[in-house]
């Protein structure tokens, strides 16, 4: 009843639309959470500025807060937010006592816990509009509830406050979403059954930044001059961090589930990674094409290791948790408040520039900046010192789209004079006055052209202005949304255990947290200072390389990660001796899981690999075309050949495809592959073959009790394997003991039984053919990782 | 018989060493051009420092000057400059004296100018070597004579000069040799007609510098910290700079044939380049292995073009040369005084880091250095203002090897602190208390850990100890001088009617001289003054791309570069609009030499090409095997499938070698390319075909009368060309006609002739092939240089 009559007496002031105008229809904000934290900060304010933006669109609206209180101190608590509602300074304080008597006026409290008290909302907003005979437009539903919540007033919203066939219906949902990539599928999995994809706003309150909202429109007015330079080419590295003094003191019940990465490096820095990285479509303003290009993005992000990320905790931070979560004394949290993490893009624009994502807790400044550094290109001629320091093309060059606060302390976009004057939309962004002795990464303000907002405006204004214009671009789409998860899951999952470096906090922590990318990875700059978190857990250096015996061979074991490193160096330095003794290397390469860790390592750490007079062969086969993604080559190709340069005449894959079919005796596939070892292979003698291990002992493509390759003159073999796809084509045993050196890879628990059982038997080829390996002349080296080895 | 007397009486002087380290042998060193500048200067003082350093070591000297000057004007001449000769700092003045005496006495002067002076020569030595029962070294003959000298002299030394078996000879060259590969070739022809390659002492005395000498040993000695960090992956850039402030006046003659290229960069600056991107063999102490390695690395340097070099000329040289060479006032020089290049190796270690070489009179600053500045791995989390500056790794990283002069004003050796402390020979570089105040290569020296040398030595001091060490490694051999000339011609021939940048010399010169890599190539920073030089002369730009019609299709002409960019360009366009369409794209292309330009420019300059989904498909093929240099594919591979990244599957050269023999019909190798077209490409319809023409008519590997191919069902076929390799593979005209894209491109003069029947002639392909090309559905487009259309 309140309602009606407060839209009654708004509908008839002459201050609000006509009534021509009202026909765009209805809209009802539903604010889920209506007296919590962020809707006290932001959301009503947002709201309010929505209101105050929108007052002449034809549209007419109501706001319905709700909470879980009962109505009387749910009404009360929430006027008391609404009270201290502002306007911004543009607007006379004539008009701004109006506009929020107006807005007070639309806005009702609802207690909404129950099903029948969804009901009687959607009754309330019906009955509204039948009696103002008004058209609905829409719904809009924030929810500002903790994610636990989400399923149920999802079920709700979806059963009894749908709007009718004609309105649109768009719920709008806070982080976290999700914990990890299954967590985060589960929970939209829920979601999407009810409510349809395009009915959801995930909110990422940085797509609200107005510096970071604003790269994807610098990129598109800017494309003349970024064109040429906005590649590999040009880009030395890109740094997008976000730096806060504060720590997670109050809050460490979230932030020990959390941590600095799923806190803000996999939603707000991904975001600004993703508009800085993705290809701009032709059409801006197309919020699908926009969507679609970031998620190809994601899928050119190369994957994340171990040792991609640096991690931190400050000191105080484990007592805090101690104290806030009730934990005992020598709880230790493995928590990380700082992570510097460097990221490729293995698109072709990107390959190989750095993008280095940073962010912490209790550090010396707070500040945010997304800053792309531009290679220096310019030779000046002229001495420093006798040079006009105006127009040098020598000083550096960089774009900076400045987030807030630091020494700047204000939104902005900054571009090197040297660069280029950027185009900037005039409504909206204007020059501004820099104090002449401020210096910004290295250069001083009047090195920049420098532009900030010319109003500035809170995030949550931002998205919810782009809520009502149904923007999708500036939310998170569930595809996004598990892209992101997808890209930062395995590196949450392989540093779970991993040392954090402990740093005192704030001004104190000088070098301590520096980092440096060496060969790929990164790793703090100073060595481990004598305080370590876990003191007690044995670190990798601590676990030598074991060399021993095994079956009367050499003996390489160590962690895995430590073994395919060594392995890898192993297989460079025969290369190279080999090169030098014979002007050629052939090296013989296994199929399976086990050697993409090595093919990689090998891709990308062994630059002086003599890849050019290498010849790769195949030791086995699957009978699918090569370009199969089961097929060993395919393998091979995508993690090793594609990022290395061996000549095309260098590489050997089995044909197993011949005459459009697949490994057919007739067409001669295993003679073929013979008689160009025979032709290339002085001796038909490898000089490296990589072999693995099944659990079942076979090896090559070589199964127990195989009728061909085990023995016998044929080099090369058609054999049958147990498992999918059976056909394989593979090196015969013969062969293989013809190579000047074999080493043998076997990787992780799983093959501990067979490993043990290998270090007992003899030589019974039939039924362990890797126990037939034994090269005639040549010599064989285990590599066996602790796990397989210890089980 | 004034040498016998000078000889006995140093013999039994007790200063001298005993008889029996005489024992050693005698050392005759002869020096050419006795009274010339360069003697005067520095040569003399070497042979005395020579004397100074060696005269306890066993072997005995006579010194002879020789000129073409009579005798006795040409002894006082000599003994004038020899009066002149000093010791070191560290000699006393008494051992001095006595040094002097005896090097004065042992130092004579001849007349060389007929044969008959040689033979007495000869026989003096002879008769003074019998009469004082020396065995015979060596001698060493140095030519400080222009070179149009040397072939004679080299006949006469030759003829009559030579020691006895068991002694060596040395001769010592100067600069020039030669004026291009091809000069340099006739001029090394003719001395090695004289003289084994050993014999020959090349100098660079560059190569004599101390802060270049010590490049290779400083590369040893630190192995340790260099190995990871000398290559690609932390070298950001290599500038070596030679920076003069004198101008040509005086020396114009000579300067006017030469220019810095061949005056500076061509030697040394390519030296010290050498030092820094061959690799150290594992033993330094054998000079065969150092010039052996050289010699690769020569191989490595990519090739340069037009637009690899900056160039320009002091504003005051055309008049200096008007003036000293009696030219007209409107006489125009060519000849650069300044000049950047840069240079790339592709080698794996230096790939794509940009080596810039700048030399040039008239500038603001005397200087020499070679600095190699390091990429900046780290991120400094704290905020540069709050950080503690002494350790910063944000900090330039960078090794200098410092000529001289400059602001330091001595040679030198600077490495970054933050880098290493670099291992440094204790007896002959000591570490030099720095002036606090001085910035270098904008860092304060207290930056870097410096070195200087203990003993400041000329060039030529160093050069001569090596001669007597027969240290080759300090020379340029036959080879490493023609790999030079080699790298050098082609640049020096297309820069040949380049135009200039004027500039007025001294600190005046600004930022005029600054210039900027893009793309593989350098420009000037500042856009080109009004001021040029051949105004005359017409621009690039002035010349439009003309498009009009050829044979009733598209024709695009201009000057071969701009053709080739034009159709680069044009071909990666279509490519990437296929792709956007159907997801590949089918390229099929020609052999022969106009597309390597064409392939080279598509790898260097469009790196946004879809190789990723390109297929390469050959148009024709030689019967030789793939790795053959005269393989249309081996071509292809070399200049673009070596630099991109096209999936291996998507590469398809013809099978010309099938069973270990090449086209034989019954392998069946077009039948098999036939079915792989029909597998891959939809409708076996190209998406884009290039063509070449032959002054015949020919396209593809189709000639005039070709039994096969021209018409009929077969889609690839086997031909006949009437020039070697006889034999041939090719795509037939009616598969060529089923393309959707046909680009014909056509080069050089030598096609002008065919390019004008083509004009007049209708469709003959029997005739003229070419002539039959029409594609069915597809568009043609011709790429017809100015030269082929214009003749």
């Amino acid at each position: 009843k309140m309602l009606q009559r407060v839209l009654c007496t708004v509908l008839f002031m002459g201050a609000l639309p006509s009534l021509a105008e009202v026909s765009q229809g209805h809209i009802s904000v539903v604010l889920l959470g209506a007296t919590g934290d962020l809707a006290k900060k932001y959301l009503w304010q947002g709201l309010f500025q929505l209101y105050m933006d929108q007052v002449s669109s034809g549209h007419s609206f109501t706001f319905h807060g709700a909470a879980l209180t009962a109505l009387e101190p749910g009404q009360r608590l929430m006027f008391d937010v609404l009270k201290k509602l502002a306007c911004p300074p543009d607007v006379s304080p004539n008009r701004c006592a109006v506009l929020k008597d107006q807005f007070l006026k639309l806005s009702q409290y609802h207690q909404l816990k129950t099903a029948e008290n969804y009901t009687v909302l959607n009754r309330e907003i019906e009955t509204l509009l039948r009696q103002e005979g008004l058209k609905e437009a829409g719904r809009i539903f924030y929810f500002s509830v903790p994610p636990f919540a989400y399923t149920e007033i999802a079920r709700h919203i979806n059963s009894s406050c749908r709007p009718p066939p004609g309105a649109w219906l768009r719920v709008v949902l806070e982080k976290p979403f999700g914990h990890d990539l299954e967590s985060a599928q589960q929970l939209a999995a829920e979601l999407i059954s009810f409510f349809k994809e395009e009915e959801m706003y995930r909110v990422d309150h940085y797509l609200g930044k107005q510096a970071i909202a604003h790269i994807l429109p610098f990129r598109d007015q800017n494309r003349h001059f970024l064109d040429p330079i906005w590649n590999r080419h040009h880009v030395e590295r890109v740094e997008i961090v976000l730096k806060e003094t504060v720590d997670a003191k109050g809050r460490t019940s979230f932030y020990e589930q959390y941590g600095v990465i799923r806190d803000v490096l996999q939603n707000h820095l991904t975001e600004a990674l993703m508009f800085l990285t993705m290809e701009l479509p032709a059409n801006m303003s197309r919020a699908e094409e926009v969507l679609q290009s970031k998620l190809q993005a994601f899928q050119s992000l190369r994957g994340l290791e171990k040792n991609s990320a640096v991690l931190g905790q400050y000191q105080a931070y484990a007592s805090q948790v101690q104290e806030e979560l009730q934990k005992a004394q020598d709880y230790i949290s493995t928590t990380p408040t700082f992570a510097g993490v460097l990221i490729h893009s293995d698109s072709l624009r990107w390959e190989g520039v750095p993008f280095l994502l940073t962010s912490g807790k209790a550090l010396d400044e707070r500040v945010g900046y997304v800053r792309v550094l531009f290679k220096n290109r310019a030779y000046c001629t002229q001495s420093e010192t006798l040079r006009d320091a105006q127009h040098s093309q020598c000083k550096a060059k960089q774009i900076i789209f400045y987030i807030g606060h630091g020494a700047l302390n204000t939104p902005a976009v900054l571009v090197s004079r040297n660069l280029f004057r950027p185009v900037m939309p005039e409504g909206s962004w204007r020059e501004a006055v820099g104090r002449s002795d401020l210096h910004i990464f290295g250069q001083p303000l009047s090195d920049y052209y420098v532009y900030s907002p010319v109003k500035e405006r809170d995030a949550y204004s931002v998205l919810i202005s782009n809520i009502y214009h149904a923007r999708k671009d500036f939310f998170i789409t569930t595809e996004n949304l598990l892209a992101s998860w997808g890209f930062w899951t395995p590196l949450l999952d392989s540093i779970s255990h991993q040392p954090l470096r402990l740093y005192p906090g704030g001004v104190e922590n000088q070098h301590l947290l520096d980092f440096e990318m060496v060969s790929g990875e990164v790793a703090f700059t100073l060595a481990e200072p004598v305080e370590l978190l876990n003191p007690n857990r044995l670190m990798p250096s601590d676990y030598r390389t074991i060399q021993s015996k095994f079956r009367q061979s050499p003996l390489v074991s160590a962690w895995s990660e430590e073994l395919i490193s060594q392995l890898a160096s192993d297989i460079e330095k025969t290369a190279s001796r080999t090169v030098a003794q014979s002007g050629q290397f052939h090296l013989a390469l296994s199929g399976g899981s086990s050697p993409v860790v090595l093919f990689q390592r090998l891709a990308r750490h062994h630059y002086a690999f003599p890849w050019k007079h290498t010849h790769i062969w195949l030791v086995d086969e699957r009978c699918v075309p090569l370009t199969d993604t089961e097929s060993n080559f395919f393998s091979l190709h995508s993690h090793l050949l594609q990022n290395v340069r061996v000549p095309y005449f260098n590489v050997h894959p089995m044909p197993v495809h011949l005459n459009q079919r697949l490994c057919v005796e007739e067409d001669g596939g295993t003679e073929m592959y013979a008689k160009e070892i025979m032709a290339l292979v002085a001796n038909a003698s490898f000089d490296l073959v990589l072999l693995g291990v099944g659990t079942d002992g076979h090896t090559a493509s070589l199964f127990p009790r195989s009728e061909n390759g085990l023995e016998g003159a044929q080099t090369v073999v058609l054999t049958e394997s147990p498992v999918k796809p059976h056909q394989r084509m593979s090196l015969s045993l013969p062969l293989i003991n013809k190579a000047r050196q074999v080493f043998v890879l076997v990787l992780g628990k799983g093959k501990h039984d067979i490993t043990t059982l290998l270090s007992r038997v003899g030589h019974e080829p039939r039924k362990w053919p890797i126990s037939g390996v034994s090269p005639s002349s040549g010599q064989l080296v285990w590599y066996v990782d602790y796990e397989a080895l210890l089980g």
